[in-house]
């Protein structure tokens, strides 16, 4: 029996801590730009592997990542477990009901949207195998199929990103847009799942047979589990939690489901990825399933787990060596010609203005995790060649970088302010000298009036004329005047911190935390007030800034606030 | 380059399923019958594994756990990363400060109950190490030194559930428990990287060689983590956490530093587990370390990767042909004596009484995961035979079994009540018909009457007074009214539901969950009373019962409530 040595573990221990630094450390660099982490955690993987660090040091990209002996079966049982985890986080997030509920946008974006694609993908797989780079000996209609559907399908995490980032997710056309990627993932998958059931015929049988069986058992998978298994799963959930160990039963319950449903999917000839799907949404619809529970899967699984994937994609080809820009360019022209045109066309159909639609199908023509994965399947089965896939994973790292700038340009919708993007070291005055309310106000005001090279006299009138209106102070602590300033070309925020001083909260409390507001417009004002009353709904979230000694943890604080 | 086929995905899938639903299965019925879930996961891997399974279904066990092809290498690599991270929430669990806290009892229970065992172990071994096992061609004196350190080390995650189970926890023999358990595994681990730093000599050079290098390399590593080290990441978590998105960054940074620290000790000569088990103390030692975080890999860990591994202890050989009663015998007597010994004369000499003092060694004497683990590693490196493997699994399993009943025999402390395990459905009523106060309180008291017998006038006589001196109304819409009731065997507690009833709560606000205690003593009140305050100090967890319409999801919210 063929066990790990001692040199195999510091080996996979060292890739492992690689990959995962390296590529975190890039995600977070994404994010702080404007873009989803996925771009960063990919580039990261194609640098480390042999595009880059192979080509220039193939020495050191051979000891982390060697080609021999039992590390490439490691990699890849890390990188499974890996994507599996992360599919299931993808279901535990998609709501069947809200799909429904949007009725005929949602249905025509999601229709025109896959159609489109697909059928653009698959004339132009016929027309031209050879040019896109299908497998040598790879079945024309198999292929066919494979680009069609690898062009139809969206990329439901990297969309529900830039919605968010881009504060469009609550508006009409956000819940439009979500809606129709959580369906045209659902139906990008069945479709790839008779892709692979064409691909891989039992034994002995013929393609015909191959195609029955794995429709067969995925039809009926799909059927049970989201029909009889989403009724069990609710019942079973509270018992659950009821009589086992919370989180640990439901957690190892959903985990065993996950692998076990992986298990039968991968039996059925589609890939482990599909199961892990389709129960993470069957177990994401019960009512009875804590926020908590899937917090703990989703904050695991997508900072650790499935970075060790998305790194891995560029580990599995020469990126450089395998570029053509013909065939890039034609897989990224028919690939946004199909999903802009029958996107947007569906919205219009559904009734959405000009620009509204075009904003629908740009965002559902950003790409992602999922087309990267089906090219992975591709690519080990032989379906396609390496430059087909290199092709499409930059076609989804293209889009999904478009996507968010173009929505922004088209919208214009600003992000909601925050109180951490606001404060500045020079506004944090960690000892306040003032006992009084108005003293307290006035020595803020001071402060304030430096940054700004403004009378103090003004803004001290301004907010305590606010104050004399509505006493500012808020429970657990807090006080949060503020103030319309007119001309103020940027908002301030001044954070004190005092002994405590009497606001006249409702609970009586003198306020040891005080954040003054001072804005030009009313937008910024409602933004500031909204994130206030947001992270200090909770009286632990106030102590923590009222503990921060210097203003790194000042900012710690209004970044990610005690719970 | 070797890849898993889809064969082996579904393979490993299926087997992962296997074990994690097993073992967590049998964990929950462990600690059902208050015994340590960890004793069910071990259990399990034995009977899935050569023992039981292996041996009377060989192909159903050849088909889910293969000994041949790429599976060994697929499983070592799951159990390897499942070890690596337990090791690392049990590091984050520890307070070195606690510690040096705890003064001389402390470390004078810490000495003897590390001395004691390890002399009795190595003078054993080093008198009859073929009687106890040692591998063909073993160096004697790195034999005896490894049983005395498996006969040394404690169970720190063992003992902290059974002290936490009994209710111990927090009295002065608990802390003084847990703080020698922590120096132990620490000083169990140092001793016993010696003993691997001897077994592998680096290329070429001797073994005095192999043993200078780890020892250097092991002590620096130790040393600057737990004092630059430490430093450091107390700076770097307030910046992650002011800087990058939260948890994810820190979230990564811990495990990046894990699995960084895990290649470094495999490289120095010593297994991973310990390079995550130093990283673990020192990043548990910040202070802005958020408990958030650690849950999120508390759960997951201790859910989901640590069963995989202890489930596969079991697979690793065969529990009846290698059980060797004599042998085993031996072990037990050893380990039991020494540990029994050295840590209650430490307790002694630190000036405990008799009872306390067996107390400490009983809990001391609880072994576990850790001399599993080094169980493992020996095995694999031919310093033991297999005989000696099971004897020391057994030793770790029958320590741990005794340990809380003899506690709890000794100490005859109660677990405290909680309401879930009161409650009976017969006492919940969903549908109040009263709608005053005092109507309630009759209508519940008649219910509880019928369930002892007792005449209901009493009760509500009992019930009333108390409610007339203070009113029972709590905030969030709860009452919880209570009376002392002489002669009653056990507590009753009535639950019932109503569209609102003025209970004169603090907040005004009418009741709409009442819980009524009856109690026949003082420390079942007091219990009851206690649950119900820290159950229900958010109002999520109100709501939460509230909406319970049947008896299972009211157990639900009193077994897991939404915090």
């Amino acid at each position: 029996m063929q066990h790990l040595s001692p040199h195999d573990v510091m080996t996979m221990f060292m890739a492992l801590a690689v990959l995962l630094g390296c590529a975190k450390l890039a995600a977070e660099f994404m994010q702080k730009i404007g873009q989803p982490s996925i771009l960063g955690e990919i580039s990261v993987g194609i640098f480390l592997g042999p595009t880059v660090l192979g080509h220039y040091q193939p020495k050191v990209y051979e000891t982390l990542f060697p080609t021999t002996g039992p590390m490439p079966i490691v990699l890849d049982t890390v990188t499974t477990l890996g994507v599996v985890f992360f599919l299931l986080t993808a279901g535990l997030e998609i709501d069947l009901r809200s799909i429904f509920r949007q009725g005929k946008s949602a249905l025509l974006v999601s229709f025109f949207g896959v159609a489109f694609p697909f059928a653009s993908g698959f004339l132009a797989a016929s027309a031209f195998p050879n040019y896109l780079g299908a497998g040598a000996g790879a079945s024309p209609l198999i292929f066919a199929l494979f680009v069609g559907t690898a062009l139809a399908i969206s990329a439901l995490p990297v969309i529900a990103k830039i919605l968010m980032d881009l504060n469009l997710l609550r508006t009409e056309v956000g819940t439009v847009i979500i809606s129709s990627a959580m369906f045209d993932d659902l139906v990008g998958w069945i479709l790839f799942s008779f892709v692979l059931g064409m691909m891989h015929p039992p034994a002995g049988g013929s393609v015909a047979d191959g195609v029955k069986h794995t429709i067969v058992l995925v039809v009926l998978f799909v059927g049970l589990t989201l029909t009889i298994g989403r009724w069990l799963f609710d019942k079973i959930l509270p018992f659950l939690q009821a009589h086992t160990t919370w989180p640990g039963g439901v957690l190892a319950f959903i985990f065993t489901l996950t692998l076990a449903g992986a298990a039968f999917t991968e039996y059925a000839g589609i890939h482990a990825v599909f199961g892990a799907f389709v129960i993470g949404i069957a177990i994401g619809e019960s009512g009875h399933l804590r926020k908590r529970t899937s917090e703990h899967i989703h904050e695991i699984v997508t900072n650790v787990f499935a970075p060790f994937f998305f790194a891995s994609i560029g580990l599995r080809t020469n990126f450089a060596a395998n570029f053509h820009l013909g065939l890039t360019a034609t897989v990224i022209g028919v690939a946004c010609l199909g999903k802009l045109l029958g996107a947007g066309w569906g919205a219009r159909l559904g009734g959405m203005d000009r620009t509204s639609s075009l904003v629908v199908g740009l965002a559902m023509n950003a790409r992602g995790a999922m087309e990267i994965i089906l090219g992975i399947l591709a690519l080990q089965a032989g379906l396609i060649r390496e430059s087909m896939f290199v092709a499409l994973v930059v076609m989804a790292l293209l889009t999904s970088l478009v996507s968010a700038p173009a929505i922004h340009f088209l919208v214009r919708r600003r992000r909601s302010l925050t109180l951490k993007d606001t404060v500045t070291a020079k506004l944090f005055l960690p000892h306040l000298a003032a006992k009084t309310r108005l003293g307290a106000l006035k020595e803020m005001c001071e402060v304030a009036a430096v940054a700004v090279s403004n009378a103090p006299e003004r803004l001290f009138r301004l907010v305590a004329e606010r104050e004399h209106i509505l006493a500012s102070g808020w429970e657990n602590e807090l006080a949060v005047p503020y103030a319309r300033v007119n001309g103020l070309s940027r908002p301030l925020v001044v954070v004190a911190k005092s002994a405590g001083i009497d606001f006249d909260a409702r609970d009586g409390k003198p306020a040891r935390l005080i954040i003054m507001i001072l804005t030009g417009d009313n937008q910024s004002q409602h933004d500031l007030l909204g994130d206030a009353s947001e992270l200090f709904s909770h009286k632990e979230a106030v102590d923590q800034a009222v503990h921060a000694s210097n203003f790194v943890e000042l900012v710690a604080a209004l970044n990610a606030p005690v719970r």
